[in-house]
């Protein structure tokens, strides 16, 4: 019978590493809620059980073990649940493998083993995983279905087209496809031209939620075999999204694709059997979401990593140093849209060099928010090391020693208020910073989580401001959005007086660190020779510093994160 | 004709990574020593011309093609040089590859590209590299001769095996072999069996030097047919070994090992001829080096890597905070052989909670290394947070918070006199601390390098002790090794009270960390299961402060430098 019908539940959850019992949990549960929606499948993300990505966990024998153990019990939990469950575990033979059990009633009816593995940016998968050479074709209620992981679907002549020319009218992919922004279009595109070029449905199951530097977006897809996207989950959400299907219009389409014809198969492989039901819905179901804007995007990316990082390393409460600038605003804004206003603490560390304005727009910033504050001024403290200080440096100017004095103090009295009260320090550096330089290591840079490090200060504006418009009233003071920014370390200090404007140097750090153009290439796009320059030096010679940051959101193809390996020593000159 | 005679020379160098101009200098110049010593060949280290590893530097198209321009400068400037040189380069085509040059006179010979790229550990060379499918054989003056780099040696079945089936009687091997405690060794008995498994020559050629957290140890090997060592470079030192050889026993040899002759080759492949000489040598010249003790290996590995990291980062002097303790009494006695006595400061920065006796021990062990020192009390300073967190702290008990508040302050003055003056602050944490995180963030983890991050606190005083018997007088006082450690961050104070005694919980971190065996195991291994229930608790607990710590030498399989990639997210328990 060529027309049949499926459900199929695609469960967009958000997943924690190392907590195997959680999630297995969190599993059962969907499995569960699958079944009484009558699913004939349901999908989960990439290594489910184990959470994404593991890294070193993977080199455990017991974490293996354990995961197999949670995959076993799940197993036997849904006895007597009538659906086809299909999600990721890490499985074992001589060596490990990135895979997707589908499960049944009680039995594990097979094994798919990700062919693909991802070895570059922010993934390690060779370091870990053998590649698998399973084929993933499965018989389901009649149709045939054919699973793979992740990047598998990324290559035009992957395991997903290899599939269809064998005859599978779906195709499942279980992902873990962490967040940039630009990716979510570029997915979408290529999951798309898949779809038409398999002549196949496509179901591309993606995980949402934090994990360390990492947001995964969600926004699980749905595409029928023309490329229509006919279901889509939340972004950034968790969901669970029905889609039913009618899988006739495969083959129409495959009679009339000249190209199917001409490919020839190397090998043979069967469709494994795992059940023949026929369930009929009344109603067909399916789910679309609106399209949101970048703005809207990037700020959830950095409220759901904030809040996750916060939540799943066991915090309930936050401390910010409040400078009345804009970083610490934003900062503190997207705080209290992650955690609410109950779990933000904001501090001002206010010193002989802090304007009254500044002070007044945090207090500002604070009252918007309805957060609490407290007030350290840190003049006492900072007079006290110059004295101390004075028999060593006599006859030695002021200079940035003095300002990375008082920056380090801040970071102490942030650290104390945390190590009494238990809070976390969210640190409020940006990504134009992070890359020049423009920050003291141990001072403002001291903290767990720093939630803006990948937003470059001229985005950070555009969040700020798009943050009031969004909540339809004041929550970052104009006053804080309009004047010039300073580090306020000595009097009249401004960022740009010191760095140039973030106009001219946020394309240049934009173009030499996320796309890898070198001081030629920069200069050749009409950018002046001078700052190249400098921006480059400035970047080059901070290497020493982003290694001992906290980690941050990766908002862009390249953060300071885990996929940026450059060496601190290193004479790498581009010019002379 | 069989039994023809080499002259293979190998430039055992330290490169610096990214440094292709000082690189290329440095080559050159032994190009010309090896042509004035009469070699045949003279063969460098693995990526000679850019470094290894060079990272992300591999994802800038410029620095592939400087490094292009540097080989071709290279060949240009040998056209009169009658010696074959065998270097290290990133080979271009559809993709990168690392290569190996084989230049005589002007031309470049051949290529070969490593086949197989370690992507385990330290090494990541799969995100970078494509796997090479070239032979690497060559015929130099009537001698066959395989070529292949590092890893490759290190399968059983590798190019090694291949070109010595074909034929070759000499495999020459570009290494760049980074040192851990036992690696020397496994090592030499692992090229020796290739050795006589191939019934070949094996010229090893290691790197030497410091690279960010790694160490090359250099001691680059030569093995006859039978696997004997027949001539070695110095350990941890530059070197140019010269080995003479005649290949006749090659042949002979073969005649009698049954096992060749089973042997059938899938591929034919042909020897490239490079040229057709005849040195003659009168004396047969050859390099045996003594063996070291294992104190004396991690002692070099640890003088090698601070040098040349303060060195490579265009640093001159060092400042370490001097407690009186034997970690930065250790810490300040290897910077002193690494730069020199006047390269080194001491800061002493005592408190109330201070002994006289930490005072006079670290007055002592100055005076002993020769080195000057600051003395600057944190007294005031400490008194003066006090003061101004009390409002806010009314009510709480002294606890941690006041503790780190004092490490803090401490960091903070290092930096400022790393500031004021541009040294560099080396940190004295050991191994055991980095482990179960009793060390402050930002406090006396603040700092540039760590130089014995990887040594167990046992470790620690095994090294301190033997630094005065090679000494032969007292560097390290006797009283700071035979004092209980103390943070004096509080009254009375002591490590072990609040730790465990290192004795005991050094070999679980040790079977934990470096081993990565489990809880059970270490268990069963005899360990008390309260005492490894708490070390492995606290070393899950303090990944979060391990991610913020400055780089430190590698000394063991498993530090925590590039090669451990635990998520901080991770709520993977192992009981329960």
């Amino acid at each position: 019978m060529i027309n049949r019908s499926l459900r199929i539940g695609i469960a967009q959850i958000n997943l924690t590493v190392g907590d195997i019992e959680g999630n297995k949990r969190k599993i059962l549960k969907y499995i569960d809620r699958a079944a009484k929606e009558r699913c004939n499948i349901v999908v989960f993300p990439e290594l489910s059980i184990t959470g994404y990505p593991p890294q070193d966990l993977l080199l455990k024998t017991q974490f293996i073990e354990d995961n197999l153990s949670a995959l076993h019990e799940i197993i036997k939990k849904t006895r007597r649940k009538d659906v086809v469950s299909i999600l990721g575990f890490v499985d074992v033979e001589e060596d490990i493998y990135n895979s997707a059990a589908i499960i049944y009633k009680g039995e594990l009816k097979g094994v798919y083993r990700k062919r693909f593995l991802p070895t570059y940016g922010v993934f390690d998968e060779d370091r870990y995983f053998k590649a698998g050479r399973t084929h993933g074709l499965f018989l389901i209620d009649g149709v045939k279905v054919g699973v793979n992981i992740c990047e598998d679907i990324w290559y035009p002549d992957g395991p997903g087209w290899i599939q269809s020319l064998h005859g599978a009218s779906v195709i499942i992919n279980l992902s873990a496809s962490p967040y940039y922004v630009g990716k979510r279009e570029f997915r979408k595109r290529m999951i798309s031209t898949r779809a038409s070029d398999y002549a196949s449905f496509i179901f591309y199951a993606n995980l949402v939620g934090g994990q360390d530097e990492l947001v995964f977006d969600g926004g699980s897809m749905v595409f029928d075999e023309e490329g229509n996207l006919i279901s889509q989950g939340e972004i950034f959400e968790e969901d669970f999204i029905i889609t039913d299907i009618e899988v006739g219009s495969v083959l129409r389409r495959r009679l009339h694709d000249p190209r199917r014809r001409k490919k020839e198969l190397k090998e043979t492989a069967t469709f494994i059997p795992v059940c023949n039901r026929e369930f009929k819905f009344k109603k067909k179901k399916s789910k679309l979401v609106e399209d949101i804007s970048r703005e809207e995007e990037i700020l959830r990316a950095l409220i759901t990593g904030t809040r996750d990082y916060v939540v799943k390393n066991g915090f309930k409460k936050v401390i910010i140093g409040l400078s009345g600038g804009i970083d610490s605003a934003l900062v503190a804004a997207i705080s209290v849209l992650a955690l609410g206003k109950e779990n933000v603490m904001g501090v001002l560390m206010p010193s002989r060099f802090t304007s009254r304005q500044s002070i007044e727009d945090a207090l500002r910033l604070s009252k918007n928010l309805g957060i609490k504050t407290f007030t350290v001024n840190i003049d006492d403290i900072f007079k006290e090391y110059l004295k101390t200080l004075k028999p060593h440096f006599e006859g030695r100017s002021w200079d940035s020693t003095e300002e990375n004095i008082q920056a380090r103090i801040r970071g102490n009295i942030l650290m104390a208020f945390s190590n009494k009260m238990g809070y976390l320090v969210l640190t409020t550096g940006n990504k134009s910073e992070m890359s020049v330089g423009y920050a003291t290591l141990y001072g403002d840079m001291a903290g767990g989580f720093a939630v803006i490090k990948d937003l470059l200060k001229t985005e950070v504006y555009r969040i700020a401001s798009y943050i009031n418009k969004r909540e339809g009233r004041e929550i970052i003071p104009e006053s804080i959005i309009e004047k010039p920014p300073s580090a306020e370390l000595r009097d009249n200090q401004r960022d740009e007086d010191e760095l140039g404007p973030y106009k001219d140097i946020d394309p240049v750090i934009k173009e030499y660190i996320e796309e890898d153009r070198n001081y030629h290439e920069i200069v050749n796009r009409g950018h002046p020779p001078d700052l190249v320059k400098r921006v480059i030096s400035m970047i080059d010679r901070s290497e020493y510093k982003r290694r001992q940051a906290p980690p941050g959101i990766r908002i862009t193809y390249r953060s300071f994160g885990i996929e940026r390996k450059l060496p601190i020593t290193n004479r790498y000159k581009q010019w002379e």
